[in-house]
């Protein structure tokens, strides 16, 4: 089968994973777990973290983790006009730097805010420092990327990259929990999140999750069960 | 000059960093910085996040980012024997998906203890919230990565890699932040970290840390200011 990518909503962090794949325009297949619902059954084999994405490679692997999924994409095309970029040279380097601190820094400001939605156990005082916290951490990435992508077109380089895909999955959790308005506070991130949301593979993946009817510019040849995917990987 | 690499004390993940070059074998040089005190002047030109490490290279670029400095090493360092993984191949997503996994999970689960542990302004109960929030999560990650090593040698294939670098400077904030016993509940990762502590090169890295007589048995050429450093950068 083709690879097959197993993307959360809502709100996952696998919609970068998305984007990649339409921008590398390979055949792929998606396979969508509800995060909040039941997920499928027999999904910790997959995945013991109990996260997306999941990529079933088509050589009947399985991979975890946005990073090495979009390394893994990445590595199929390096040309001059690639999403990736070769290992050992100073491009390889600046993508790494970026998806670093994309996935660490970045995503991680997040944390409190997301333990906050999440958990009804906690009381409105405990919510309220972690939105606090949260809040104050979020900021202070916004700021460090709104530097980033000062005088830039793209994240690395000239042109776009898997980090780019990535950032688009991520930076609108800024909006969903309502920490504040990007446009107003951070006008670089702003205007890159324009462009993204503008790209047809970015509007693909958010059709795909709010199941809206979707055109793929890539290579999508649409989806499969949680159960047909596992066969194949079995 | 020699690559620099700028590391942070105490605690720093840095030390990984430390590990992975004494491992490499090509000569390098080390900057120390005490986080808690005062950083050297000019380093938010050097690293505007204000973290550490930083690696200068032998080129005169400056990398920040754990994960791309590792990365940065590891492809100087292909061969059968080597720290890294060849770009494309199944070893390097598998190398991918453990570095991704303990720089975003594993490091995120240590954010709200250390919080907790910096923050002079959070009065006990914020605290206490923050410790109690930060052991659930550090428990999560130390049980996958438990799982990881059931019935393994090393993070990735059957020799070391710069993830076992990596977890050699971040698995050890268990203990220091006294979440729990690691080798009453996680005997993998026990067993793992008392192999690491006993190499030549996390033994270097320690001593460094504390300024104890440390012995190299890499290629390490001596420490030099920061001042020092960023002069060749500039």
């Amino acid at each position: 089968m083709e690879p097959v990518l197993f993307y959360g909503v809502p709100q996952g962090c696998s919609f970068g994973s998305i984007v990649a794949l339409e921008w590398l325009g390979r055949p792929y297949r998606l396979c969508r777990v509800e995060m909040l619902e039941a997920w499928p059954a027999g999904y910790e084999r997959l995945n013991p973290k109990m996260q997306t994405p999941v990529l079933l490679t088509g050589d009947g692997r399985m991979l975890t983790e946005s990073l090495a999924i979009l390394q893994h994409l990445a590595a199929q095309d390096l040309g001059p006009q690639g999403l990736g970029r070769a290992q050992g040279t100073p491009e390889h380097d600046r993508l790494n730097e970026r998806l670093a601190f994309l996935s660490t820094d970045f995503f991680g400001a997040f944390g409190p805010l997301w333990t906050a939605y999440d958990r009804d156990d906690l009381d409105d005082g405990a919510k309220g420092l972690l939105r606090e916290l949260g809040t104050q951490d979020v900021h202070r990435v916004f700021r460090v990327l709104d530097g980033l992508l000062a005088g830039r077109a793209w994240l690395v380089d000239d042109r776009r990259s898997v980090a780019d895909a990535y950032l688009s999955g991520v930076a609108r959790w800024a909006d969903y929990l309502r920490v504040f308005d990007t446009r107003a506070e951070y006008p670089n991130v702003a205007a890159h999140l324009r462009k993204l949301r503008a790209d047809p593979a970015v509007a693909f993946a958010d059709a795909v999750e709010r199941q809206a009817p979707a055109t793929s510019t890539g290579a999508f040849r649409g989806h499969v069960s949680a159960e047909e995917a596992m066969s194949a990987w079995r």
